[in-house]
């Protein structure tokens, strides 16, 4: 068990402005994780006693089906917590969530105990953990609005917008894109190849670029994928 | 303020448990509130400071998009206690559920500062509460299950033998049951006159009744709708 490095509360910035006493039981019961890309951070009825905190890297959280079709649910990026660790304990066997990271972690695991002690002890804690669930619960809730309400065009539109930010160019496969948006690989081929036939994007093997960002953006609409 | 009939704690068997000086707390702290069937308990950025426990009758949680589409996350009946009020503090501005009575409901409000007490000086009390996050998240990753990867026709059929249960006419209509697998009601209508067809529902207005419990349940396939 390594200590994190010092000065790594203040990454978490409700944290940081604990009483000293409250730090020093954060800080005292922490150790420090270090995950590859690619690394199984949670699974279905794996119980995990840890409570995670992300301080470099990205976790992407999601749900399979049966036929091992994925949805993406979340990300959680550095300052994140994640709370399925501590959820899953709770109302194990109904949960079918999946987190995985995507670039090499680091992170912060503070243990049961430690974290029974702060829910107990310290108003700021607990109103830090009860942000961040009720920051994921929007997120699911966001979800369920763009996979009923939102048009697969809008959505595919929406997301390569938002993936691609400020670069034109996107390494991604259309098994992945499907992931992102809760659709089947076949049916986001064809809405790709739509786009790149109104000169939208272009394709290539794994790439996709972004060649008329305007457009891209009247059809994702107003919504918030 | 009216004080609830004694013996309430009784019907939630995590508060029943508690030690002596814990339930004083919670008792001293609470109010009747009994509501008509259709009232709003809940809408977005409406503050509500109250937590909720409910007694008797049904409260259904849903989301609108922007057309007034409606659909349900979740139910809350006897038991269960209603994190909304309190999440909704949290993450105020990201939030978009909607929560209305299904029938008459008796309740009990805890109030916030009770609520706090609570939370920093009982196990028992914080276990109860993170409980019921953990169980409305799998509720809202079932409904993202469903939504992502269900065909509308097996969610149709899950659905209708779902809420018909043990009797075989319905009291429905297609803008409601739309609403409770997150479609349109054009498209429910569609896949209502199809089931008809095959002889495994009649229509009237407003009423649906099973004719072929069967074949709909092979329909519905293994899902969790």
């Amino acid at each position: 068990m390594n200590t994190p490095s010092p000065g790594w509360l203040a990454e978490f910035s409700p944290l940081s402005t604990l009483p000293p006493d409250e730090r020093a039981i954060l800080t005292g019961a922490s150790a420090s994780v270090a995950l590859p890309a690619d690394a199984t951070v949670f699974e279905p009825h794996q119980a995990c006693g840890a409570f995670l905190l992300v301080r470099q890297g990205r976790i992407r959280v999601y749900q399979l089906d049966r036929d091992g079709n994925e949805i993406v649910l979340y990300r959680l990026g550095p300052g994140s917590i994640c709370i399925l660790t501590t959820m899953a304990l709770l109302a194990a066997d109904r949960y079918s969530a999946f987190a995985t990271t995507e670039t090499a972690v680091e992170a912060v695991a503070l243990t049961d105990t430690a974290f029974e002690t702060l829910m107990a002890r310290s108003g700021r804690f607990r109103s830090f953990v009860f942000t961040a669930h009720a920051e994921r619960m929007a997120d699911l809730m966001r979800v369920i609005r763009n996979v009923a309400f939102e048009s697969i065009e809008s959505r595919l539109a929406a997301r390569l917008l938002a993936l691609a930010a400020d670069r034109r160019a996107l390494s991604i496969t259309h098994q992945q894109l499907a992931a992102e948006i809760g659709s089947a690989r076949e049916v986001i081929s064809r809405h790709l190849k739509t786009f790149e036939r109104r000169g939208w994007v272009s394709l290539a093997r794994g790439r996709i670029e972004v060649r008329d960002a305007a457009s891209l953006r009247r059809t994702a609409g107003p919504g918030d994928a």
